[in-house]
């Protein structure tokens, strides 16, 4: 029997306040077995840009990155965001390594190439170190991992958090029973956002093309959920979509392949 | 006989700037056998602080670190510069590690009580974790150090780089034969920093003594090869003070016990 690991993918408002931050920091410090996390935080790279005098512009939610704001991501998300975890898991009892793609060489990508959009110096995963993360983590050590990766030719790239989630998740399934829960605002994937017992408990492809036909899923939730199914449909054991304090793996909503 | 080690510390002036920075990770990639490099980045992170409007105060050289300065610092030395280093020694195939003092709790310290002068968030460092940086040492991995430690509390903490290396090295010689170089940009320590040919070759405590007496050494010079007597007189084998293009080990001014 494989192994088990947690995977906990959190956005970055959870992770850029103080008190979602510490209880988020607790919740994951009590989860048991191998865990590894994976945050955002978009918030406080617009902030910090902003203070600098560099403006941020996003499409289609993703975040144009050139050479100012490369290096405003890389101190902040690399940096500020991810220390601030490590430290404070540290203080929590838990062994936390805070890295990018970058470190031991655990994701690479490549720079995604221009088309109608150039969104500069972001990065399209190739290749998820599942061997070297093992190491890590049977050395006791929890991976937090900021969303950054590089080109191997001494770049890094602006990446996104989901998309490094499932790759990871894929990848260490090979070597463990993975369960990959994605965390954010919501309880879950919802019928109606304003009513939490419209909650939707599993989803699975069939359910999802509905969803996706009669505009209940919609937006930044389609590639949210295409992770998650990306996921489920390779290897890992269980994808979860919940809330940040149902991290536990009951609740939220399960993505069946 | 123990395995040996190179522990390479450089200041922030050659990290920082891209010429001297790609000239160094060459060079580094180059020492054959286990290593890990720590660095400084001062420059950068009063150029950034500046930019967002924070004042940097020095005192005797060491910066006054208030909650501002440590997020800036925080982002730029574990962040920015860190992260720099290591998607570089990655393209030149080290398999680099950027860490702080806070991940694997490798460094822990305290802040540093204010006396004359209140630091603020300054560490002194308590504690080297030797036994987890030789296990990541023993996978093949390059640590890559930025000047930043942890309380255990949660907060991270501004640490001088000199005198984490020294530590480190203290702590690593339990396990390791480690030679300890200290880089900074001149070729060691000179009795006329005009005359290349006044390089001091060696320096025991007696010679060290005469050399403070007659003012030869000096100023910022007094607490860096303080810290090089820390470390040769705690176990580590060699340590050496020379310029960053020189860390073959047989240059620069040799610390002798």
């Amino acid at each position: 029997m494989k192994e088990k690991i947690t995977i906990i993918k959190v956005g970055g408002k959870i992770v850029e306040e103080t008190e979602s931050l510490n209880s988020l920091l607790g919740r994951f410090a009590d989860i048991a077995g191998n865990k590894m996390l994976i945050h955002g935080g978009g918030r406080s790279a617009t902030r910090i840009a902003g203070e600098l005098g560099i403006e941020s512009r996003m499409v289609d939610g993703r975040r144009i990155t050139d050479e100012a704001m490369l290096r405003v991501v890389t101190m902040v998300y690399g940096g500020l965001v991810n220390k601030n975890i490590v430290a404070g898991l540290q203080a929590h009892g838990v062994n936390a390594l805070g890295i990018t793609g970058a470190d031991c060489n655990i994701i690479k990508a490549h720079k995604r190439p221009a088309g109608n959009v150039d969104y500069g110096f972001v990065g399209d995963v190739d290749e998820v170190n599942g061997k070297m993360l093992a190491k890590l983590l049977r050395e006791g050590i929890v991976p937090i991992v900021a969303p950054l990766t590089h080109d191997g030719m001494g770049n890094m790239l602006n990446t996104n958090a989901d998309t490094m989630a499932a790759e990871t998740a894929k990848a260490l399934a090979q070597e463990f029973e993975v369960t990959l829960i994605y965390c954010f605002e919501l309880p879950g994937v919802m019928r109606n956002p304003d009513k939490p017992e419209s909650l939707i408990k599993e989803i699975n492809h069939e359910s999802y093309a509905a969803l996706l036909a009669d505009g209940t899923v919609s937006g930044g939730m389609i590639p949210k959920i295409d992770n998650a199914f990306n996921a489920i449909d390779n290897g890992v054991a269980k994808v979860i979509i919940t809330k940040a304090d149902a991290i536990d793996g009951t609740q939220g909503t399960h993505i069946i392949a």
